[in-house]
């Protein structure tokens, strides 16, 4: 009988969450039954919006839920072939059972490396993509500015702007992603740990912004406000500064009324919101990774057992681009 | 040479605005020349909007502009006549002389009085109108929450979503108000000065919120964020709360993270969005009004020189219903 190691959510966390609120377990896995698959999982992601599912959501003492690519090793599933490449939410673990539901085949391009459908061809890139242009509506050659520039959903954010020709603004919080920023060709990165992200956007932002793509709120959505041109539109995809600090007054919210004169937009979204683009996006990020016109940067964890020490390292900001485990 | 008074600002207010802001001045008004038309102000309206104004963008030492209906007493412009009614912004002054730039002849019914021309029928239910049916994309049988809703424009959003056939909640300052809009029909009333108004929202919107009408901003906005149901919208017209308090923390900003997997729109707004619904909004509320579905009620303070009492007055919440100064 298989063994797999899983990672267990053990203890809500309070603020920045530790190791020992994390166990690893080993488990049994049983032979597949009827309609039943066995997936070997090979690289699963930690991303900040795992960070409120911990303290409302996620089950204690179970695995925990999140992105994976694995490889089909058993399969009693007439859909699913042993050999498969999918895709699915039972991360934090070596092995995953299921009937199925909720698993996705993958068609891989063999031209490319297996990690990026876990990041700029995976959700990370689709939320960028739909989140830039159907929610956000960019106009080509518009005013941008992006926070967490440096991200996985961010990078895209900000390449993608600069391939429709508009003036893009990131901000990001060390000097050595500032740096692999301005080599992307962003018109302006702000590293708002040294400066005030509020003067910093006024004076970069002489022709306003008409985009401002949310991944933090807080400080930076108080600082983009004021900023917004008319019909603005403000995609939020996260709020990263709110995540550990659930009962802080993290900044003012009366920026909040530049949106009235300014009749601009502010729109929390997910993927959900635009499933007509996945063909799409599939067409245009694979012509554009294969080009060379999106770039993109991975941190690459290696072990179940390290998987807990990445998603803290995350959400303190140590990952360089997108955090991966490998898993086998 | 006629004679007009007119109430200038005179210093810019720090928080709630003082009788010593403004001063009462007396203007010679020249007779009219080609092209000019002379106004006699009859009424003119006081509204929260003109308090950030007030901080910038209204000049010091000169007659304060707002909302105001008078009726045209000489002319020598082709496109106005002697005795025509009109609406223009030149208000806070008992003459006002124009070349008829902004300025509206206004076509009256004779079985309504002219003052409904400066609220249900005039800018507040038009932007009520705009705001909930095209902004808040209201649908029939929706959940809806008012904030300010004995106000101006707060009730006739109640009214409107009642006639839609919506469940209504709405939050006022006053047990005579709430006695009001329980006349109105409002299925839950809050008196957010007796009560809590998170936990009353709470307990009052057993089905979520499909649709906020944000008056307020500040704690309402913030009460009303975690009830919104998916693919909520909170049209944005008003945030009192920021008013008078430019520098203060107000409220947590981080509520706003629920807006994420709601995947919900907070929009800022003004009549310009909605300018294609003049006609249907003249037929539709003219309709209501004669028919008794939509009810007003009015404070009218008498004189020029209780204008500036007038908007203090209002910004305190002193008014029931809609403040209005007779001028003439």
């Amino acid at each position: 009988m298989p063994k797999s190691i899983d990672i267990h959510l053990v203890k809500r966390p309070e603020g920045m969450p530790r190791e020992s609120d994390f166990a690893a377990m080993e488990r049994n896995v049983a032979d597949v039954r009827d309609g039943e698959i066995l997936i070997q999982n090979l690289f699963m992601s930690v991303d900040p919006a795992m960070r409120p599912r911990l303290s409302r959501g996620q089950e204690l003492n179970e695995p925990i839920g999140g992105p994976a690519t694995g490889r089909v090793i058993q399969s009693r599933n007439p859909s699913f072939r042993e050999g498969d490449t999918v895709q699915h939410r039972m991360s934090f673990r070596q092995l995953a059972l299921s009937d199925g539901k909720g698993v996705t085949r993958l068609d891989v391009d063999p031209a490319l490396p297996l990690t990026v459908y876990m990041h700029v061809l995976g959700n990370g890139g689709f939320v960028a993509y739909g989140g830039l242009l159907e929610i956000g509506k960019l106009k080509d050659g518009e005013q941008v500015f992006v926070s967490t520039a440096a991200g996985s959903v961010g990078s895209i954010v900000a390449q993608i702007a600069k391939i429709k020709g508009c003036f893009v603004i990131g901000s990001t919080g060390s000097d050595d992603k500032a740096s692999w920023l301005t080599s992307l060709g962003l018109d302006v990165v702000i590293n708002y740990k040294k400066e005030s992200i509020r003067e910093a956007l006024k004076r970069a932002a002489t022709r306003g912004l008409d985009v401002y793509f949310d991944n933090v709120g807080g400080d930076h959505l108080n600082a983009a406000l004021p900023r917004m041109n008319l019909l603005g539109r403000i995609p939020v995809c996260g709020m990263v500064s709110a995540y550990n600090n659930p009962g802080a007054l993290s900044a003012p919210i009366n920026t909040l009324s530049n949106i009235i004169y300014g009749r601009v937009t502010i729109r929390g979204f997910t993927a959900d919101d635009f499933p007509h683009l996945r063909s799409k996006f599939n067409e245009d990020m694979t012509t554009w990774v294969k080009s060379g016109k999106i770039k993109y940067q991975e941190t690459i964890v290696t072990g179940i057992e390290n998987a807990p020490r990445a998603l803290i390292g995350l959400l303190n900001g140590e990952n360089t681009g997108k955090m991966l485990v490998k898993l086998a």
